[in-house]
C-alpha cells in the first residue's frame, strides 16, 4: 500500500496543501521547490500508509516553525529540517523508521518530504493537525496522549536546541516559540517522536493523499472547464473530510495583518455583490468566518479562500485588496471534533467566544455546481 | 590543598560575594540560606584548588540565570541547579568530577555550593568572570577558547532545555536568555563543561577563597573597630586583585532602574558633602563610575557601593534614595585585562565609549585609612 511521490506530483500536492493550510501553514511553493531539487538529486520519496507501520516503529515528525510572513523572507537552504531529526535521534539514542508531517497544510506538508528525500527515509501518510494550526500543542497526537517532548530545533548555522517539558506540550510550544523568535522567526523542528502504534491511534490518516487528490481535483476541473469548487466538493466527499460548503463569493475590501509574538494575526473582509460582507479572522490560519455577523464556519473546520476564477488557494499573507474570491468551509474528521480535541484546538483556544458548530450544520446543502 | 566550606563560613562568603558582584550577580543571601540548609543535611562542601584537578577531569560549572530583580521574587526550591548539571551530564554521556562557579560575585558563588552539597560533588576554587557579569559569553573560559555549549537549563518543574551553538557563545547567551525570560525570568544552567587542564588555563583562580577573605576582612574590621575599607584594601593587596581605590563618599540622591530584555538596567547618583557627584551606570552589575563627568573606574575593574558605616556591599536592586555610601574601585587580574578579554567584557561590550584604563592608573594612591 506504500506509494511514491515524484516531481510531477508536487504542484498538485502543493495546491492541496495550500488549501488544507486554510490560509496559513506557510506557502508550500517554497517547500515544493526544495523537495523538487531533493527528489531530482536523491529520487522519489516513499509514502507509507499508517497501517503499514510496525507497532514499535519509531516515527519522528518534522516541521518548520515560524510566522508565514517571515518564512517568505527566509528561505531554508535544504539540510536544516534533517538536522532537527538527526538532533532528536541523537538525543533519543535511536534511529527513526520514518518521518511524518505534524500538519498537512502549507509548507509543513513539504518539509517531511524534504527530510525523506535528503535522509533516505519514508514519510507516513498522516499528520497531527488534519489541517494547519499555529501552535505545537494543537496536535491530535497531543490530544490523545503523545508528549511532544523532547523537541529538537535546528537552524541554518547548525545550531540546535532540545526542549523537554515532559507532558506539558503547551509549555513546549511556549519555549520553542521563544527560541524560534530569537533565531530570527523561523526554525526547523522534530517533535512528537512516537511508535507506529501511536501513529495509528492518534494521527489523522491519509492526509498527504488527501492534499494530493484535492490539488489534482482543482487542476483537472480547470483543464476540463468544470467548476473547480464542485470538483473539490466531490473530492472531499470521498474522504473523512466529507462536507464542503461554499460560504461566500465576493471581493476582498479590507486586510489587517500584524506579526505579533511570532504569529501573523489579523482579519480580512470580503464584500459580496449584494452588499453583504464576510469577515474572516486569522492567527496564521483562518479561524472563523462570519457573514454579516452570523457564524458560518469556525475552527477546527476549514475556512479556505480561493481565487474566484482558478480556485487557487490564497494564503493570508497573499490576501490583497481587490482580489475576487470564493470562500469555502470544509468539515473535519470526527477525531478532530471530540470534546478533548476542541479543548486543545477549538474556538476557545484562540480566544473566540463561539461554540463549535459543524460547518454542515450551519448550512443547508447547496451544491456548488448549482451556482 | 583542598579545604571545606561549612555553615559558619557562609556569612563571610556571602558578604565577599556580594562585594565581588559589584552591585549585581543577585543577592547572595538567598543562595546562602539554601546552601546552609543543604550543608546541614549533607555535610560541608569540599573545595578543590585548581592545581589539584587532573588534566582530564570533567568540570561542569553551574549557575542561576536571570535578572536580580526577578530572583528576589522567585526563590529556588533547592534541587533545580543540580537538575541542570544532571541534564548536561546526561547529554554528554559523562559524569562530572566537580562543579565550579561561572562568576564569583553574587548568588552564583553560592549555586555551585548548593550543587556540591546536594550532589556530593567538590567545587573548584575558581570562576570564569572574576566578578559578576550580565551575559554568559562574558567568561574568561570563552575568551580563552572554551565553548559554552552545550548549555543545559532546568526549571522548578523539572522541565529542561539543552542549547548547542558550537563555538558561538554570544548566540548561546541570546537563546538561553530568551528561554529564561519565557521561564519567568529565572532559570538554572550548566555550561562550559571543560577539562581540568582547561580550568587551569582559562579560569580566574581562587576566587571562592577571595570572596571568603574579603568578607571576613570586613567583619573583623567591624568587630575590632578598624576602618573596613582599609581592611579590604589590605585583603585585596594580598591577591591578584591588587589595588583598591576609594572613589567617593556621599549620599544616594537618584536611582533609575528598569527590567529590560531580562536585565536590570539603570544608573545611580551619589552626592558628596562638597556638592560633587558620582554617577554609576549598571546592567545587572555596576559598569562605570564618573565623578563630575570624569572617569574614575570602568568595567572589567570592580565598582562597589558599600554602606558608609558597616562597609556592607549594596546591590543595585537595594540602592535607595538617602543611603550614605562609600564607593570603591578594585583592579582585576591580568587575564581579565588582555585585549582578548576586553573584546568580550570591556567597556565597548556594554555600549560604553570609554577606553579601558586600569583603576590604579586613574588615581594616585590615597590610603583609605588616611581619610
Amino acid at each position: 500500500m506504500s506509494w511514491t511521490i515524484d516531481v510531477d506530483d508536487l504542484p498538485d500536492l502543493a495546491r492541496g496543501a495550500a488549501l488544507l493550510g486554510t490560509g496559513g501553514g506557510g506557502d508550500p511553493t517554497i517547500g515544493m521547490l526544495l523537495v523538487k531539487a531533493a527528489i531530482e538529486e536523491h529520487g522519489p520519496v516513499t509514502i507509507l500508509d499508517p497501517s503499514e507501520l510496525d507497532d514499535d516503529a519509531l516515527v519522528i515528525p518534522t516541521a518548520q516553525m515560524g510566522a508565514p510572513t517571515v518564512v517568505l523572507e527566509r528561505i531554508p537552504a535544504g539540510p536544516e529540517p534533517l538536522g532537527a531529526l538527526r538532533r532528536l535521534e541523537q538525543h533519543l539514542g535511536r534511529t527513526a523508521t520514518a518521518t511524518m508531517p505534524i500538519e498537512c497544510g502549507g509548507i509543513n506538508s513539504m518539509i517531511p518530504l524534504l527530510v525523506g528525500a535528503t535522509g533516505g527515509l519514508p514519510v507516513v501518510d498522516a499528520d497531527g493537525m488534519g489541517r494547519a494550526f499555529p501552535e505545537l500543542q494543537m496536535e491530535t497526537f497531543s490530544v490523545y496522549g503523545v508528549p511532544g517532548s523532547p523537541l529538537a530545533i535546528s537552524d541554518e548555522n547548525g545550531h540546535g536546541v532540545v526542549i523537554d517539558t515532559g507532558h506539558d506540550n503547551r509549555q513546549m510550544e511556549w519555549l520553542a516559540r521563544g527560541v524560534t523568535i530569537r533565531l530570527g522567526g523561523v526554525a526547523y523542528i522534530a517533535e512528537y517522536a512516537m511508535t507506529g502504534r501511536q501513529v495509528k491511534d492518534t494521527a489523522v490518516p491519509r492526509t498527504l493523499s488527501l492534499a494530493l487528490s484535492v490539488g489534482r481535483a482543482v487542476r483537472q476541473a480547470r483543464e476540463e472547464h468544470r467548476d473547480p469548487v464542485a470538483a473539490l466538493a466531490e473530492a472531499f466527499s470521498q474522504t473523512i473530510y466529507t462536507h464542503l460548503r461554499e460560504l461566500f463569493d465576493g471581493k476582498v475590501v479590507d486586510v489587517e495583518r500584524r506579526t505579533v509574538d511570532g504569529f501573523a494575526k489579523g482579519r480580512a473582509v470580503v464584500q459580496g455583490a449584494d452588499g453583504s460582507a464576510l469577515e474572516i479572522a486569522f492567527q496564521n490560519e483562518n479561524l472563523v468566518a462570519r457573514r454579516d455577523g452570523r457564524l458560518v464556519a469556525v475552527v477546527p473546520d476549514l475556512v479556505c479562500v480561493l481565487d474566484a476564477e482558478t480556485a487557487e488557494p490564497i494564503t493570508t499573507e497573499r490576501l490583497r485588496y481587490g482580489q475576487r474570491v470564493r470562500v469555502i468551509g470544509v468539515s473535519t474528521p470526527d477525531l478532530m471534533r471530540t470534546p478533548e480535541a476542541l479543548a486543545v484546538f477549538g474556538p476557545s483556544c484562540f480566544g473566540l467566544d463561539d461554540a463549535f458548530v459543524p460547518v454542515e450544520d450551519l448550512h443547508d446543502r447547496v451544491p456548488a455546481g448549482a451556482r
